[in-house]
């Protein structure tokens, strides 16, 4: 029997979709699961795809299956898995077998990982796209040595999503850059998601939408700049039935959402780097005040009247530019997020190629990626609310956003994601602020001292008795 | 030479002033500083507080100046320095003597110390009011051992701060509890000035007023509800004048803030907690985006005509009213943090003791806090913005606070900590949110599954193609 080009560990719905999506590239894989049973069942199943599959049953057989140098995804559950799986490969490997976790680990694991690693070759890449994406295309980030990317990078292209023929699969730098470009996505996907929420919101209550029309304005908008895989897929959701009862199945989806916990680590990782994402934040906490239906009851109960018809003032139209805008602006802080951990971990981070490799497979994936892949190979360490292109769009489009909140506002319509926005752009184009009115509380009460317009250095104090 | 009743290990700044109230309140003290010329300068500095005051030069003799049992409070930098003079007090001491940090310690620090303490008695209390809380009447919140705060309970109780004769002082919980309620104090102090910032910018630029005129809007808000020692610090800090041009203060301290690091802990535990603090996030994220004064003149020659005047769109008394509704936002945030970290952590945190000690010496010192002690005593179990008192307040504010919104968007003045405040309330007054949404897209793309308001269960789906 031949030896495989790469083999996979861990079976469950990612890891199988992944390796029928290799088998199908024309790759020859072999596959092991701690459950036997399961690799047998993926085998079984796997068609006109099982010839290029070797269906393992021992770790040892799994190894010596392998061509070598050998090359070994691992698609288990992020955590402790991943540190039990390696400690249990290593010892069955050469010291240039390439071990890969694809899976979604925390970045700091995967930094650690590699460390560990030490001349061995590890990789730590990240795969979005969910189950589909992992069958015909996922969008595909990668971090950790450059020399064992290349070792496998004719695999990951081949199998990855493509824009215009260019594959979503790129070497994002060492260590756990593919990881945590990966989480950045998340994040990004947060905000992007509870921005279309609050504009659903607005559509059904303050306009009075029905389902049906809330999903034809979806399929307008996606024919325009919002055209994405997200502004899609709201629109079969409007306008989906439930098939049991026929109803519109957006009526009986409860208002509570779940969260796996990315948007939260990317909210922390911002925190840490001191790189403000506002919109991620505020998609975090909307999705754990969702939760709490029996407390916002109780609101409702005591303050009564929200949310309000707008009566006419604002137009979908409005809902649209703002829309734009809030959506520039949540990107504008995942890339500054994403400036500040390459200038923080010395990882050089190449923001063109992230906007590039984001524009499919995954679930941000948008024209507007594509804009953004310009405006950010012209000036990669500009802004980019600032960047010609976006800057032209938000002075077309900051004015309906405004409007939007600020009719939101009077009608007790919640917008924290969009006002969020909002409040970021107007403080990133105020030369201005009102930061010395915070410095001079702090110096009074705590002598921390301040600089001055008028002067060179720090540490000046105001005239204060205390 | 009698011994002490307590010993103080560390005189920068805090723990000097903290061992001044310490004698000032008719203890003996002991004081110990690695560096010797500190300690002596200390004690011939303090006047006719001097005889109460053993100088010592060695760890063995501070800890031999000492009243069996042992009381020794640690006044150092937060971080490895408190974990090296406890290794190196700890062998010199007998297993019932009492180690107290009383420094700025990260509360998971002050957990695994108590841990590590294992029987030997360990307090971790958080002191807040800067120096001259220090010297004359700080808040003090403890956490650890029950039994070790009792033993010096009167001497914590004596130097705090009062508030009509109560002391400031009170055990909160287990382990790092004091050092948690601590931390969410210096959060929502960054809320609080950040929103009284954002007032500021309002009156500043939107209506023209001058510092003058600021300073006495600030002067009469502190005679009514907002009465506090944030707003009558920002009425000193507007009508001050550069001692050396003669020119308003406000005017020439640079608009860019520095931050020790303690809003952002908050904000990464609530973060953590699942709780929820949009107001602290806000405020953080302000200081850290008032840094780019460059890039925010770079948004201001590229955007320009922002912030814009109102021209009578908004009132000084709709101000006042919108930082009330604000407040009692931010606070109701803080306090729900606190509930969570309390349940989480088993610690049965005493709110309505919370509100009680920070009435006093602290730097969120406020009226309003009295009566959310009264409410919180009422009902703990209730969120601050639904307790009668308060939403009786927010009935009568939030209009106000929905028009400062709006206007502020309108004509480009940044209120990210306000506007945020506001979507939080609206959020949680309105039963049907739009999370359901944000559940369709994600059963769509992960088949993450929903609930259902019509039926009992988990881990619906919808009729997706793919």
């Amino acid at each position: 029997m031949s030896k495989s080009e790469i083999g996979l560990l861990g079976l469950g719905t990612m890891g199988a979709a992944l390796a029928l999506n290799i088998a199908d590239n024309g790759f020859d894989i072999a596959v092991y699961n701690r459950t036997a049973r399961v690799t047998q069942d993926f085998k079984a199943t796997a068609g006109d795809l099982a010839p290029r599959i070797t269906a393992t049953e021992t770790l040892e057989d799994f190894v010596a299956s392998l061509k070598s140098p050998r090359a070994i995804i691992l698609m288990v559950p992020a955590g402790e898995a991943v540190d039990q799986q390696i400690a249990a490969l290593r010892p069955l490997l050469d010291d240039n077998d390439l071990i890969i976790d694809a899976g979604n680990a925390n970045f700091h694991d995967t930094n650690r990982r590699a460390e560990a690693a030490g001349d061995k070759p590890f990789l730590g890449i990240g795969v979005s796209g969910g189950e589909e994406g992992a069958r015909f295309g996922p969008s595909i980030m990668g971090g950790g040595n450059k020399a064992s990317w290349d070792r496998v990078a004719h695999i990951l292209t081949a199998i990855s999503a493509k824009h215009d023929g260019t594959p979503c699969a790129t070497w994002m730098g060492e260590q756990g850059a593919g990881h945590f470009v990966k989480a950045v996505h998340n994040g990004i996907e947060y905000a992007d998601m509870q921005m279309i929420a609050e504009v659903y919101g607005i559509l059904r209550d303050g306009m009075g939408l029905d389902n049906a029309a809330i999903a034809a304005v979806f399929d307008r908008w996606n024919t325009g700049p919002l055209a994405s895989y997200l502004i899609e897929i709201s629109a079969r959701v409007a306008e989906a039935k439930d098939t049991d009862t026929g109803r519109p199945l957006l009526d009986i989806i409860t208002d509570a959402a779940g969260q796996k916990g990315t948007g939260r680590w990317t909210a922390i990782e911002a925190q840490h780097l001191g790189a403000p994402v506002p919109a991620i934040e505020a998609a975090v906490a909307a999705r754990n005040l969702s939760a709490a239906r029996d407390l916002r009851q109780t609101g409702e109960d005591i303050f009564g009247g929200a949310p309000q018809a707008l009566n006419g003032a604002l137009t979908v139209d409005q809902l649209e530019q703002a829309l734009i805008a809030g959506k520039i602006i949540c990107y504008a802080q995942g890339f500054t997020m994403i400036s500040g951990a390459s200038e923080q971990f010395g990882w050089n981070l190449p923001l063109p190629e992230i906007a590039k490799v984001w524009r499919a497979g995954c679930i941000i994936r948008s024209v507007m990626l594509d804009d953004m892949a310009t405006a950010l190979s012209e000036d990669p360490d500009k802004n980019l609310m600032f960047a010609s292109t976006f800057a032209g769009n938000l002075k077309a489009t900051h004015g309906a956003l405004r409007a939007v909140v600020a009719q939101a506002a009077l009608h007790g319509l919640a917008v924290p994601a969009l006002s969020s926005g909002l409040a970021y752009f107007d403080t990133m184009r105020t030369h201005r602020g009102t930061a010395n009115m915070l410095q001079g509380q702090r110096d009074y009460f705590g002598r921390h001292g301040f600089e001055r317009l008028d002067r060179e250095g720090k540490g000046f104090h105001g005239p204060w008795a205390n």
